[in-house]
């Protein structure tokens, strides 16, 4: 070993011991004769103190940032104690020091504050890594997953591993394939999930499975999401919704105590889905903060058992509303008092490209009682205020409306209520707040195909009620323009979403456990049933053999350590990330192969 | 919840309680007016008395083997206990019951001992999964799993995750590669380990890392071998040899007593390189019994420092011996008395193409003290006295001696003794001896290309004393003939296996951490400059800033499993494994990809 100690443990009342440390150099302070310097490790940081003699040994053979050093002294308290760090009452007087490697000077400073941009910090990603920033993120990551496996473990899941080549069965995203020598022509897919293989599990009897483990999906790459990413992947056998709900938010609520000392006592909140389209404009609620929106007006087909409240801005002649599918409101608190070069900000923010409106409406509920609108000329201050009460808007509020089409506007306004969160100080890195989603529809329309497709997947469970519905009906949508009417539209999934701070960090569902109910779910989808067969076959086939009742759930790793982190980005939780093209830049991959891997693959490049 | 209980947890103190069961239908015995139901579920079986008018209901909906089934009732003391099952004291008085799903027959029997043959269990492994058998496999892999997590986090290792999706750097093994869509003409690998970015992240200050973690080679199978298998892989910095080896040997001593309870109290004895391919014929050998190897005769390269003493056998005119370049033997504790039958078998044994010698001469020592041989006209009584005690026989054993090529010879001697070792009961599954193998040659000479190829890998320092012969010294053979007399035929590797009752578990070695050596090495193995920074540029790059000492260690979980679980094969602790044909009978994978798949990744085939 080339250490006794490590840089981050010795205190006071290791005085007088003599110690060996190693660890990367930080700094190199000269005070006249003497050397300070800062010795860093993976545990902290030890002031090295070079006395005269060993300065001038220093000399000789000069300290650069991050040499690697090995240093041989006594510890001894200091006369000048630091207080912002473990090891700052004492200092090593160092009697003996050895260069284990030298270091060119690095791109960028290992800081916390870097002055790396996001380009050069990935191609010198070991470096980056050196960061203490950085560090704290892997070490995060690595307790939610100890966490996690504790839990699991203390409740008799196993984890079980999943084969990575597999077949590919397009369906929903695109595989990522590798092409197989000892097969000639013939392709494996690495899994997007172990979703059949963890069904499988549950067929073969071992009725609490689990795994921390990486899927694949070829995408093209929004901002913050990886070809390869981690899931949290569980499955049980015998159970319900409600036993799965209560399984894993205690798995949440027990990462919150283990990794962040929180206990979280509050029960967690439960939402339908269609009330959170409703109330919020999305399936992902923030519910840190209020402002719930106002339905002012909006399509029948959409939300068919709400009322229409229309009422309240129909028949002032304001074109912009009367011509809108759908006008939505919401009141941020405190922001009656809002300048006009405020308002206009806010216009041009619901302008931009991203979010997509024309305009913005807006009341403020003045303090002193009255109204004030941009559209005053069309609405008397008595509608307004009604406008305003049906936002649940409170004396120096600030209402803003939106108008338009319904699925823009809906999502416009989505966003608007999470910006004014953020800018009002609603949304705390370090305040959590937990909600299950339920009753999603358990169908979309593909209006291309004018089929059905999955909304979740394809093995997930109707609701126990509308199992009949889907058995004893045809699938196929005889009349496009009303496919709405079909019974298949209203069918709700057995599934859930669990949602931390408006983002969705794992969703699951119960599964079809019956061959016949499998089967109709795929011939819905467009399947044929050769097609079926080919492709599932070996899952239709283990239903046969007693298949239990089942559900389960995945959660995305990466995201679940990136919002426990406070961070919006997934990639500061990764050690080796990809950029947006899919692209490590520090290894440079993808690359070419060998013309002799081509040969012994036969495969050939098409390029166009 | 559709249980109250499992299977597996009624006892005698439940009696009189109202519970509910979930499982599958073991057997079902009807005596007269009533039925008894074994019901399985993963944690054992559960006795079932179905009365009169249960039994009466069973008959309109009859269950059969495999079935679905959940049982309400009250727990009851048995007339007729059973002891051989955890609940044999109890059964339950069904007072209701659901069969939850069917099941058609199961193409084999779900028992220990089961009718079905490899090819069918492997089509329905769903099924075979739920064999006690299996499950115990995949029981204690998972054992294993959590007994490592837990000695590696006590003692500070951090789980990182590495990248899949790597860049193909083919170097002993071949790759699998992934077409990248979004990069066309270029292609990522699949790791075959994670060696550069365990490096990485020792330069990245990481000390100490550890991975469970899937891996991948595109080799032809062998049996037994598994295109994608699973490593324990570890890594640590500021470390020797020493500290390595008793850090791991004390995880396989937590992992012996965890998961099988054994105290596994003796010193982990240490033999390096030459002593065991001397004594053992091979680098991994079984120390559970002695029957150690007596060089009679070898070629003088093979082990320089070793005195040959062909005296013994020289002078005889037996053709055989002095034709033969190598002549080694072993004793065979007890077998004196081998018929000429049993002589003649162990003949043909070792005249089997697998082993490929072409006879095997015999030497009894009889009880009586004489001695006889299938040589007796070549050699005195005297003589073969003196050739078995060389070997170490004593009265009542059986010397066998092989004679041929060096290597074939050697490696046949080998097998023989664990052969024989096997036959005689000295290899027993419940007797687990730790080794660890040292100093093994750095370089194996390549004779097809006249260079040096890594024994163990690119990146394995070499013993601190050799760096300088390695640095100071062309690696270019000049004289193929005389390759032994190059300096580099010398050099020892800072390499380690751990070998378990003559299996090799794990391997590792003290790593190069400075950009020149790692050069030279490159260099060694006939890596052109330009190809070693397309290669491992970002290594080499690393190397730069500050890279720590390190070593570290990977060990073969499949193999660690299969042999702490008492089986030849791997194949039984994967949960779902593939054939020798790199096929997942199961899935039908790999199969064929789409066009569109193949336009979207702009690749064709190329069939031959």
């Amino acid at each position: 070993m080339y250490r006794s100690h490590t840089c981050g443990e010795l205190k006071n009342q290791h005085s007088g011991q003599s110690v060996t440390l190693a660890g990367w150099v930080q700094t190199v302070r000269k005070f006249g004769a003497i050397t300070f310097v800062d010795l860093r490790d993976r545990y902290g940081i030890t002031q090295l103190l070079f006395g005269e003699e060993m300065s001038a040994q220093l000399d000789a053979q000069p300290l650069g940032r991050e040499f690697v050093l090995q240093a041989k002294g006594k510890v001894s308290e200091r006369s000048s104690k630091n207080a912002n760090i473990p090891t700052g009452d004492i200092e090593i007087v160092v009697s003996e020091f050895s260069i284990l490697n030298k270091s060119a000077t690095p791109p960028f400073t290992i800081q916390d504050d870097t002055d790396g941009g996001d380009d050069i910090r990935m191609k010198y990603r070991f470096l980056d890594l050196r960061r203490n920033a950085v560090k704290k993120n892997l070490e995060l990551r690595y307790a939610v997953s100890r966490s996690t496996r504790n839990y699991l473990h203390e409740n008799n899941f196993m984890d079980i591993e999943t084969p990575f080549l597999i077949k590919s069965t397009p369906e929903g995203a695109r595989d990522f394939v590798v092409p197989s020598r000892m097969n000639a022509g013939q392709f494996y897919a690495l899994p997007q999930s172990p979703q059949t293989f963890k069904q499988l599990l549950m067929v073969s009897g071992y009725d609490r499975y689990y795994q921390i483990v990486k899927c694949f999906r070829d995408e093209d790459l929004r901002a913050d999401r990886q070809p390869e990413f981690t899931q949290i992947d569980c499955e049980m056998a015998f159970v319900e919704q409600e036993d799965i709900l209560n399984m894993f938010e205690n798995l949440i609520k027990r990462i919150f105590k283990d990794v962040k000392g929180i206990d979280y006592t509050d029960k967690v909140e439960r939402m339908n889905w269609e009330d959170a389209m409703w109330n919020y404009g999305n399936d992902k609620p923030d519910i840190r903060f209020g402002m719930k929106i106002s339905n002012l007006k909006f399509p029948s087909h959409t939300f068919p058992s709400q009322k229409n409240i229309s009422a309240l801005i129909d028949g002032a002649n304001f074109a912009v509303f009367d011509g809108a599918e759908t006008v939505l409101a919401i009141a941020a608190p405190g922001c009656s008092e809002y300048t006009r070069k405020q308002t206009d900000e806010l216009t041009e923010w619901v302008k931009r490209p991203q979010i997509g409106m024309k305009g913005l409406v807006y009341i403020k509920c003045n303090t002193d009682g009255t109204f004030k609108s941009s559209v005053d000329k069309f609405y008397s201050e008595e509608k307004l205020k009604a406008i305003a009460e049906s936002a649940d808007a409170k004396s120096g509020d600030l209402v803003l409306v939106l108008a338009g089409a319904e699925e823009r506007t809906r999502k416009a306004t989505s966003e608007l209520r999470l910006e004014m969160g953020k800018r009002l100080g609603f949304r705390k890195d370090d305040e959590f707040r937990l909600l299950w989603v339920l009753d999603f529809p358990l169908f979309e329309y593909a209006e291309e195909d004018n089929r059905w497709v999955a909304r979740h997947h394809p093995f997930t469970s109707p609701k126990p009620s509308d199992i009949e519905v889907m058995i004893n009906n045809n699938p196929v949508i005889e009349n496009a323009a009303e496919y709405l009417k079909h019974p298949y539209a209203n069918i709700k999934a057995n599934a859930y979403d669990m949602v931390l701070n408006g983002n969705e960090i794992g969703g699951g569902s119960i599964r079809i456990f019956q061959r016949g109910l499998q089967e109709k779910m795929f011939a819905a989808l467009g399947m044929s049933e050769e097609e079926s067969l080919h492709k599932f076959g070996f899952l239709l086939g283990a239903f046969e053999y007693g298949a239990p009742p089942h559900g389960g759930i995945a959660f995305g790793f990466d995201r679940l350590c990136s919002i426990l982190g406070g961070s919006e980005s997934i990639r500061d939780f990764i050690a080796f990330p990809k950029n947006n093209s899919g692209r490590d830049v520090m290894l440079d991959a993808p690359g070419p192969i060998d013309e002799k891997q081509f040969e012994e693959l036969q495969i050939k490049l098409n390029l166009k």
